[in-house]
């Protein structure tokens, strides 16, 4: 089998990989393993000599940074970047782009990203010249968990085909579950079967998706009926910190009846628990008992989590010349508009033809082309505004329109509009024309990275509807 | 005199070391010093190659974190952990167990932690599998700091038997003193000469062991009269941090008196004033005049930290296999039960004989048993309650029992009900019978480890009925 | 030329170097550029093996802090200290003198600091015995920026002389424009334009001292005006953080008609733009659509920072003998007291003449002798206090007089009362005769660091009258 080749790549979803590169970097890791367990932990240590890898955690995190600075360490490389953005310039609004080029600029030749916006590992990717990892996005993927859950899974049930695995905690909010039955669905004959409260339960587009890869789909009542009919039982934490309807000792009551304790274990004395971590202590979403018992694996799949770790850190920057910095760096451009040539084309025209240049906003609902105008302060910067009624509109819905003479938009601007208004149209009007009207679509995920106005990511969608950064349709 | 051996030994408490240790260890520590002093700073760099340091600081530290951190890049090792838990999954509720056993698993070789609780670093030490060194635990122990200070004793007073030592400042809340003291008294012939406000005057268990030991404790008005019967003045700061009923404003008042201040050394000229540092600027308990006399001998006493820990990691780790990472470690079970066969036990089994498996909780205040009930969500939970007023008690405290049909208890909810009443007593009834009956015992050091909840620290006390965590009665 | 020697020395002000040591570091930065371009980056990294370098950021920091990490790393160095004091003994108040004294203890070679106060670095570099560079002081400096401006501004006009600079963003509040301006005014032939909001104006008193320098500065009321008559454009960030009245959507607003847009860079296609960073991407001061022109040279200006502070701590450091740690330092003396010998003397003894020994504190306004006894507590500490109407007072403003038996004032209680009284007298009264009669002058300025209480730094002036640390008259 050609091997597959690593070299420089980002890794932002586990979807990317196939099944061969999977194969591929699970042996790398069980290689490094294999190192450590015959004590030759820095057998490697001039794999990533002068190397540096820049480790940016906008959001907490003890294992994930904490094992990429032991693989690091241990291939001789070192470290920069942040744990937490307190002492950071961050502090003083610097956006993303920006931030990430400062650790490009520092002469990194890898970063390792974690933060609260879905997609914006892959925006940090798609703007620097150096491999980015995912640490973790939001609420979307955390594809080196995936990984090293691989690993774990491949050392109870080698090769992971016919694999059974139960699924329990908050299938909901974390970012986990979705990386790790991804990734299985690329294997034969997988069973996920889970039991989680209402509240917590897995999202059915991704039930969905599984299902059309193959994956047998089973929700049970209880823990107990899930691990009768599993080898492992893959246990997860409430994202209290993404569930604002709810206080932490609700979500704990919630979570109650779907603890793992010792009693429950005995419907499956074999049984495997694994846990991406930190367990909850408050919630106690796996009991302290078990910490103790045999059933614990979750410690050593933490420790796999630097093997892993330290294979793809090596699959990636071994044998790699030092990346220079380009800060000459092309803008990525939106593709979010949807140019239209209807029926108002002709009409708008009649409508328009008072502005020689400028920007006419369709469509705005009643009462917004004053927020609108407020909110991006045309008025105060001295550009004339004129607001119609559209004669079209029913009374109970009024339609307006907002004419600004003599003004470009800027995409932030857009954005801020489109915020207010979703559906208007835009009008731009040169010499007296219509010269462009399209629509500007947003990603409807509010945690997408696109949506945060001051970080500026041009809105842009893959060709099959999903947005480029966060995956959502 | 046969060499003592650290090697891979954990360092929780001052009292643990015998004087050979303890002489063993400054004189190790006055090699460190010597080679500094000849320029031979990175003499031993080899010495702990590739060995790592897990720096755990719970609570701010300049010094104690920093002089390790130096200690450990001179000997040629390395450190992982971090400075305060913004940044880590403690953030996300993790538990000490689970937080600690996660730097083993990144291949920590030894441990340095700083908590604010109470025997929280003796919790590490027992379930890790690698040395953990106390960095300050709480309002208990500094043991570290106390051996820094043995060896600047020892500068000053050659062979530390015969020193006649003054304390000042807050000799109440301090963990420094405690483990100066307890060390000082391993030698001969040593007076303790104090003076501090009421608030903050020296304990009296701590008086009373030291004079055990034949240590004379001396207790003055002023700092001129302590000073006029001392060599060495070691002052201590006021800790704000753990005094709740008193405003930072009300303690600069109360210390005020007790300042070291240029006039008052004219008590005594060839007075040394050693402090752990840092001084509190706002109280200025020594006056920034101070720093700039003669008589300042805390910054020599601070960098003999770094040759103090250069020698406690050097004696830890030099020359040991790096650790390997086991986690399937044991359960360390609780002994705080008191078993009873009481004569209530019969009339026991009359009330309780119509429960076939539960629970009973037995003298239990007027009231509180719907406290429990909701707190532990027994009847939320389903499970089948009843309340009984208890015949015997007396009108003024009336006794309740609880009855709890088919619960089983963990740990934490023993802990849970007797946070709530002290006093009561369990009742497990198995077939109709009272399988055991018991009272559970808790530490009476509301700042003890072991009574924070989510810790899940199983209760333990020594043969001496002390807390095998804090240490306290 | 005679190399200039930078051995050990600090670095506090751009003001220090003349335009040789300039030239000499601009060249090494580009020597050190060169290497890096020639795939060479770790070229030099035994230069400062073994050299420790302790940063000290009190204040956020991207670059700064991250580019001399950059730059020690890849000398061969280590690093120590602290980003953000959070993890710090400065919560328990550890002041500026004793905390950079525990990074000496612990074997720094060298320090840089980032303060909020103005001079908080000079008064550092003061007391310490190794030499430290400035990080940027409060609203003060920020030399090393400077610094690596001029390497930057030497890319683009070879030798800098002749430059035609424009300024723009806040020129009110940020050090970077400060000590831009006094770097370029050591050369000849200089141009600076500049356009801001009158509340963002360039201070009179730098404008002055740049005409007397002979340098030509000329004010427009556009961004496009200084655009065409300048070959570079050096935006900066509104430093929201020192401005407290106006909320940071205020600011925005008048930071509209100043933003770097993609249109005002018609007005000079050829404009260079220049940016301390970072951006503030909610004003967007600088859209993110010029981050993608050709423009744009802010980055390239970053990567600069790093050549420059390898070549500056290698100018500093390398071939230097490690520091020892010398913790005996010598006060530093205030210089701040004027003494007199007035009329008032005379009757003074007069009035004065029922103390024996003790304070008279004359002129104080009418009423604030009450708040000087309650603030530093002379009765409450047991002393005899009188206060006295003064004869010669107008009923309007009456002055008064307080007599406290007994007493000597620390330098901290003379900086107290001052700053409840700045214009009152100290007689010190000594067997019964006023043995000294003084003023006791503060700095002028709110935020230079001797006007912190706590942190004791005595008030020192040069013979022009400046601030020794913070310069301001």
């Amino acid at each position: 089998m050609k091997e597959n080749n690593f070299s420089k790549k980002s890794f932002i979803s586990i979807d990317e990989l196939t099944q061969s590169e999977l194969t591929q970097i699970i042996k790398k890791a069980r290689m490094m393993k294999n190192l450590e367990k015959q004590g030759k932990r820095y057998e490697l240590n001039e794999a990533l000599k002068n190397k540096r890898l820049a480790s940016l955690f906008y959001e907490p995190s003890t294992r994930t940074r904490t094992s990429f600075e032991t693989a690091m360490v241990e291939l001789g490389g070192n470290l920069l970047g942040f744990a937490g953005t307190e002492g950071t310039s961050v502090m003083k609004n610097e956006s993303i782009l920006a931030t990430v080029m400062m650790y490009w600029a520092n002469h990194a030749d890898a970063v390792v990203m974690r933060h609260p916006k879905d997609g914006a590992v892959r925006w940090a990717s798609d703007v620097l010249g150096i491999p980015v990892i995912n640490g973790g996005d939001g609420k979307n993927e955390h594809p080196t968990q995936a990984l090293l859950d691989l690993v774990t899974i491949d050392e109870i049930t080698p090769g992971i085909n016919g694999t059974k695995i139960g699924f329990g905690g908050d299938l909901a909010h974390g970012r986990t579950v979705r990386s790790n039955a991804i990734a299985l669905s690329k294997y034969d004959n997988i069973t996920i079967n889970w039991a989680a409260a209402q509240e917590f339960a897995m999202p059915n587009d991704l039930i969905e998706f599984l299902k059309n890869k193959g994956v047998k789909v089973n929700q049970y009542d209880t823990v107990e009926e899930v691990m009768k009919n599993s080898d492992i039982y893959y246990m997860t934490r409430p994202q209290k910190e993404r569930i604002k309807d709810k206080t932490p000792q609700q979500v704990n009551e919630i979570m109650q009846k779907y603890r793992i304790t010792l009693d429950k274990l005995t419907a499956n004395p074999n049984i495997r628990i694994l846990h991406p971590l930190p367990v909850d202590s408050s919630t106690a979403e796996i009991d302290t008992d078990v910490f103790f018992s045999k059933n614990q694996y979750f410690f050593a799949q933490a420790e796999n989590g630097i093997f892993l770790r330290k294979a793809l850190l090596y699959e990636i920057l071994n044998g790699t010349e030092s990346t220079t910095f380009n800060p000459n760096i092309e803008q990525i451009v939106a593709n979010n508009r949807e140019y239209l040539q209807s029926k108002e084309y002709n009409k708008g025209e009649l409508l328009l033809d008072r502005i020689e240049h400028g920007i006419v906003i369709d469509h705005i609902p009643d009462g917004l082309a004053h927020t609108i105008d407020e909110t991006l302060g045309f008025s105060k910067r001295g550009y004339k505004i004129m607001t119609l009624a559209n004669a079209e509109s029913s009374s109970l819905q009024q339609k307006g329109m907002l004419k600004i003479t003599g003004a470009t938009l800027t995409e932030r601007e857009y954005k801020q509009i489109v915020e207010i208004c979703p559906n208007v149209t835009f009008n731009i009007i040169k010499d007296w024309n219509v010269a462009e009207k399209f629509k500007y679509h947003l990603c409807q995920n509010d945690n997408c990275v696109t949506r945060v106005i001051n970080e500026d990511v041009p809105p842009r969608f893959e060709e099959d509807g999903r947005c480029h950064y966060c995956g959502r349709k």
